[in-house]
């Protein structure tokens, strides 16, 4: 037989890989490409991808909120209590604010629930937390998500009326974000802990802390979160799961300013000395940061830029910025992560909080190439970091000049997710994110790195596609 | 003409290029080897190091010096007056210490001069810089180097009896080491400026912000150095050029510690703020400590590790562990720099100060893959600082597990530099370095890296060789 090539074959194979195999078989050379169709296989997705993609109206949308979230300047003004700047606490409405999209009660994980059960009985509502589980199931509580209201809190996200939060305002457009104070690591209301130490910590914090902390806030007249966030990147933090430096940073900044203060000296070293303990304090400062930022980039119709990411420990849950404030679901990705020693994958509650902000706003798992010793926290090597950070170029609308790579020569970090890429390319949001006992009460067990769910990714780009496809038919009219 | 070869050549050419053009002249592929014979072609230095290499003697007190460095912990003590804990000024002896190996005051370059002059002037042995000249060229001031006295200072290095030290101990040894305070950038007394400003600031870290710090240190009984900077080395710093995460980790000990104090509360604010306001502030107990350390490793007869690296702006100077006290001295090499704008070579002085006993302990130039973001200080690119850290290794003893690397993996710092390696490979020892005007009084212009010389470690391998073969002689004899 007269053979059909003249040369040996080399070819690239994409698909299955029996057609592959044949090539080999016979004499040829075959590098496979792990390829999927785009949004991993969903038809209907895949098709609504296809009417957005190079959509000139999307295009200019995106410019537009990219150019947005670039420009957002998020510094923290105040320290305030929850029911005073949030009208839907004012009344005296019982309400508790939780993590991630809108869920019920009854669908709810254990550390949601055991967080939710301490702010009652932090609130006064209850007693005891069997009392407060009455009052819940009667309906006589309301929970709703943090980001109904503004903010974002960490793993369960609980903010109830008399909790205090930080106030950071988007210097450039006004726009003003929320977040509680971080209670440091072990059992704590987060994780779902809620016996009398979690509650006497929460009041010492609400009590001694934060007022103190106000002071100085109020003392400096403002604290610059950008450049404080882009400091801190430049000293191995990626300003979700590693927040050392700034909290170094920051407390650098509130402590001289709190001896400028007429507060008492035993009530300033009490909330120095609670700032200084905890290495992780700075983390709900940088997700009202993120939220700021984010938020500012809201609200563009048209525009595929990705605004919330958030889990409440049964699903992950994303906002676009042209579909406004709409939710697309999806069960959220196992967390691959290092465990404590005597824990694993069996003892974990599903991926949970409002800290993936960081990552929507290119920080977080986004900025890992800043913060190559959090691999000894999530797992992975340095060389692990690096690809992360690159790899999310791929997805976002650019870069963000402000904040900086060093070890990628002073990139600025891949940011402004935006949906129809994530779809197109099959790669999702990397997450590093701290793992929860899936019973409340015993905290955190490890962390690790998990990714948004493709699914959410699908169906936002859909109903961006029925939205732009409708503008349009109106327009016409 | 029948072949002398069958195949293509393909040869490494380790030499002269011209063998090499020959063979791609006929056809040939031909690598050539960057190579350069054992000290740099240095005659008597490499005859020594035959001597040396592979010495049984030697091998055993490199494991005895090596132990040493690693085993010792350097922590931060007390805060006194130099004349307090330097018995050579105790006796009201009109002593001032410089940088680097002993000069002579007609020798020496402009910044050391000006520092000079100003602590005399500090001192009160005269009323200007011109009766401070005068005074010193008459020879009524003794200049003695920092090293003999078992202190370190950057730059000029200018200790003077009534200047606050910081009090470092090696906890493993009982060794002791001190340096004098951070003066913050822009014109100081290291750099050689000695006008008003610069003594009225002296005067108020001796007076304000020394006494307090020492409260604060008094009050946490001792501050862990080598955690501290092993932290820091996972934060961004060399702590050698970059020491931001360095001195904010040190501020947030001092800052509560200070609280619980009885020092009054302005006094408080005001040394915080001088501390705050200096990211290199923690520089001069990095040196301490690494001065500590190395004191631990010194005197072992035979060890070829070396001990100190230190310039006094005109030489370069080198001690081994093996050959005690004795300088190693040559020209320093030039620095390969960034330089503030309007500054450029022609305006520098040669390379000044003993800071280079951080890189003597595996830290700052040998740590700069720990700290991608100095290159926008020092130059290069991130690549650079990786390939500088990982080639130190090529010229130590080994590594030092407590302070690691997290871009490499968190690899242990090359530490330990084996004299005969460097002589042997030819590769020199690298050196994050400030830059200093040559004329005194204006100050750094830049910052760098530069190497040690090679004439230095040939000539301390030469008097290696010597001990070794005359205590053999001895112990035949």
């Amino acid at each position: 037989m007269k053979p059909l090539f003249k040369d040996t074959l080399k070819i690239v194979n994409v698909g299955l890989a029996g057609f592959g195999d044949n090539v080999v078989a016979a004499g040829g050379e075959c590098v496979a490409l792990t390829w999927q169709p785009p949004a991993h296989g969903d038809r209907d997705a895949a098709w609504a991808l296809a009417q957005v993609l190079n959509d000139p109206t999307i295009e200019e949308a995106n410019k537009v909120a990219f150019a947005r979230l670039l420009e957002a300047n998020p510094v923290l003004i105040d320290v305030a209590v929850a029911r005073d700047v949030m009208p839907a606490m004012a009344s005296g409405r019982k309400l508790i604010l939780h993590a991630g999209p809108p869920i019920a009660w009854a669908a709810m994980c254990g550390p949601m629930r055991g967080g939710i059960l301490g702010a009652v009985v932090l609130e006064g509502w209850a007693d005891t937390t069997d009392d407060a589980t009455r009052l819940v199931e009667a309906g006589s509580v309301a929970l709703e998500p943090c980001h109904h209201h503004g903010a974002v809190g960490p793993m369960a996200g609980i903010i109830s009326p008399s909790m205090p939060v930080w106030v950071v305002e988007n210097a450039t457009g006004g726009n003003r974000a929320y977040s509680n104070f971080n209670e440091g690591l072990g059992k704590v209301l987060r994780f779902g802990a809620n016996d009398r130490g979690v509650i006497d910590r929460l009041r010492f914090i609400a009590r001694d802390v934060a007022p103190t902390l106000r002071a100085a806030v109020k003392q400096l007249g403002r604290i610059e979160l950008k450049s404080l966030m882009a400091q801190a990147l430049n000293m191995g933090d990626e300003v979700h799961n590693r927040n050392a430096a700034a909290t170094a940073l920051l407390f650098k900044q509130l402590a001289p300013a709190l001896l400028a203060t007429d507060v008492p000296r035993e009530r300033a070293a009490a909330a120095l000395n609670f700032v200084a303990g905890n290495d992780h304090f700075f983390l709900n400062l940088s997700m009202a940061a993120c939220k700021a930022m984010l938020d500012a980039a809201g609200n563009v119709p048209a525009s595929s830029l990705v605004t919330a990411m958030s889990r409440n420990g049964v699903n992950f849950g994303i906002r676009l910025s042209g579909t406004g404030d709409r939710w697309f679901e999806a069960p959220a990705n196992p967390i691959d992560g290092l465990y404590f020693p005597g824990y694993s994958l069996a003892d974990a509650a599903p991926d949970l909080g409002d800290s993936a902000i960081t990552e929507t706003a290119g920080v977080g798992g986004f900025a890992m190439a800043a913060a190559p010793a959090i691999v000894k926290f999530v797992g992975g090597t340095a060389a692990d970091a690096l690809h992360h950070s690159l790899r999310m170029r791929a997805i976002t609308l650019g870069a963000n000049p402000s904040f900086t790579l060093p070890a990628l020569d002073f990139a600025g970090v891949a940011a402004g997710i935006d949906a129809r890429k994530v779809v197109d390319r099959g790669i999702l949001p990397v997450i590093n994110s701290g793992i929860a006992h899936r019973e409340p009460g015993v905290g955190q067990i490890g962390a690790g790195i998990t990714t948004a769910p493709m699914a959410c990714f699908g169906a936002a780009v859909e109903e961006l596609a029925r939205t732009v496809a409708s503008s349009a038919t109106r327009a016409k009219q």
